[in-house]
């Protein structure tokens, strides 16, 4: 068996290397993105692993079936990049990694709330100036607030469980109860509630697709004064122009945005000699009280390492039973 | 009864002020620390509440028994800038905040960790420049880790159940101990088995006295490669050179730095126009791996209310019953 892995980070490497020893299979390693050029190395491979965040091409697919190459394994869980007829037709089946950790999420949008009520972007910004005063960065303590988590998949737990160790009052809302939230009666009976109750909001809930938010003008004067809104989970859920100008006008605190609605092309890119035009995007990034990181929640060593041994063991599967757990339905 | 309160900062005065309406108590509020000179403005008052880090003069004591006061009460933890003997001489109660949110340090201390563990200052950094690649920055999860907590007083104990929440692995080193961290199982049998064993190893020890380090070229060599050290406990129990040391060559990873062994002068002062001399602390400041933040663990709406309102609390005590369960006896 020969697989080849397109689109590999530097970080990612190490973690294909090992598994390619551990399973005694060679897998190449390629760094461009998977195009209909680079589709050409993968000639003699039984196998396709990628991960990218832009369209794959039709003709990507179309190789593939020329090359006699018929699975093709997503180091990620999104699958809408993809389009399934082309697959259908070159009779291609697609496996994706559905969970690498749900903790790495779950505790990025912890650190990111806690250095927001510590005013830690300030107080890193001050001291570079060498102004080391206190004053007014005044810090929140977790344990005195209550967190509305809005989504109880996997995710959204992992959360519960770390906010619960802090001492906060956890109340939660989903549309389909899990049994364990429900047991510890933290369920509140609709969003509304859950964002006139909470301190901090925090999403854990999918895109409901374009122009369909959760935080907006109207759902922000609902909610407590001084609140938080914390999104590691998708950027098309805020209206981000009505929460900076909540922010900014003091209605809210402030808010943790690791995700963007217009983020592609921005995010994972080195921006510092071009011309910068999202005028939002860029009060944000200088206001302190928004920890806007480039959606990073999901990058952790045990993630990247799950991503690249998960994808693998998918492949693996495919290509020995001709099947796997991940295999994407793509009927659906 | 009428009660002066020195020192005050712009943050404590709504505490007072709220208390004062409350207990129908005349409370004047005075932003001067307490000195030889200040402390004419006590005359007519009944008890003298202050917090300052600067040492408090004989004579502010001389002058308190020449007006008839004969309690002063800190909003503060320590006594060690309060000289016992003029208090004796004029006989002078003192009382102090022994308690006022050891929740607030360990949380700020598992904050100034994630922050680390997720490199926020770095991304910060290139965030502030449009520079929004992931690479280098690639996090680890706390789940993953082993937290070695040294010292299980209030703090530490508080912080304990905080990494529980988190899923991280928790030993713990006290020379005391504490019966129900004993029967968690989680103490090592001394300091240098938690260095040893410790992904991370935080410090909530008191001051063992200058030149008694517990983080030292020493002790550094015994812990494992990559692991973290946090410090919002005392400055004098890290010999900094040597720990910036070993982050520059990589022995560690980074460190959580609250507190600085030559903090005083610096901390809490805005020096951005000043000639900046420590040519060490500049160091730290400036690489991405040292959180370092001006003594502000402490520094929570929670606690500056606690302060304001405890100290007052014992001096009412004082004051109406002789006494109070805050009252330091001076002849320790």
């Amino acid at each position: 068996m020969k697989l080849i892995d397109f689109g590999v980070r530097e970080d990612e490497k190490k973690y294909i290397q090992e598994w390619s020893k551990d399973n005694d299979v060679e897998v190449k390693i390629v760094t461009d993105l998977l195009t209909p050029e680079t589709v050409k190395m993968a000639q003699g491979f039984d196998g396709i692993v990628a991960y990218q965040q832009l369209p794959y091409d039709e003709k990507i697919f179309d190789a593939m079936n020329e090359y006699g190459i018929h699975v093709i394994s997503l180091r990620n869980v999104g699958v809408d990049n993809v389009p399934f007829e082309a697959l259908k037709r070159n009779n291609i089946r697609l496996t994706n990694v559905p969970s690498y950790s749900p903790e790495a999420i779950a505790e990025y949008s912890v650190t990111g709330l806690m250095a927001l009520l510590r005013n830690m972007k300030h107080m890193i910004r001050k001291v570079d100036q060498h102004d080391f005063r206190w004053v007014p960065d005044i810090g929140r303590e977790l344990n005195q607030l209550t967190v509305g988590v809005a989504g109880t998949g996997r995710i959204g737990r992992a959360a519960i469980k770390i906010y619960q160790g802090f001492g906060a009052k956890v109340i939660a809302f989903d549309k389909f109860h899990n049994p364990e939230i429900d047991k510890e009666g933290l369920y509140v009976d609709s969003l509304d509630t859950l964002l006139k109750e909470s301190d901090v909001v925090t999403l854990h809930i999918p895109s409901m697709g374009k122009g369909h938010t959760v935080i907006n003008k109207d759902s922000i004067s609902e909610m407590k004064d001084n609140a938080i809104v914390v999104n590691t989970a998708r950027g098309d859920l805020i209206n981000t122009k009505d929460l900076y100008e909540a922010v900014a006008n003091g209605k809210l605190y402030g808010a943790v945005m690791d995700v963007y609605e217009n983020e592609v092309g921005i995010f994972n890119t080195d921006l510092t000699d071009a011309e910068f035009s999202d005028q939002l995007l860029e009060k944000v990034i200088q206001s302190p009280r928004f920890i806007l990181t480039p959606h990073i929640a999901f990058y952790t060593t045990k993630a990247v390492k799950n991503m690249a041994t998960i994808s693998l063991n998918s492949m693996m599967s495919e290509l020995t039973k001709g099947t796997s757990e991940n295999e994407i339905n793509l009927e659906k």
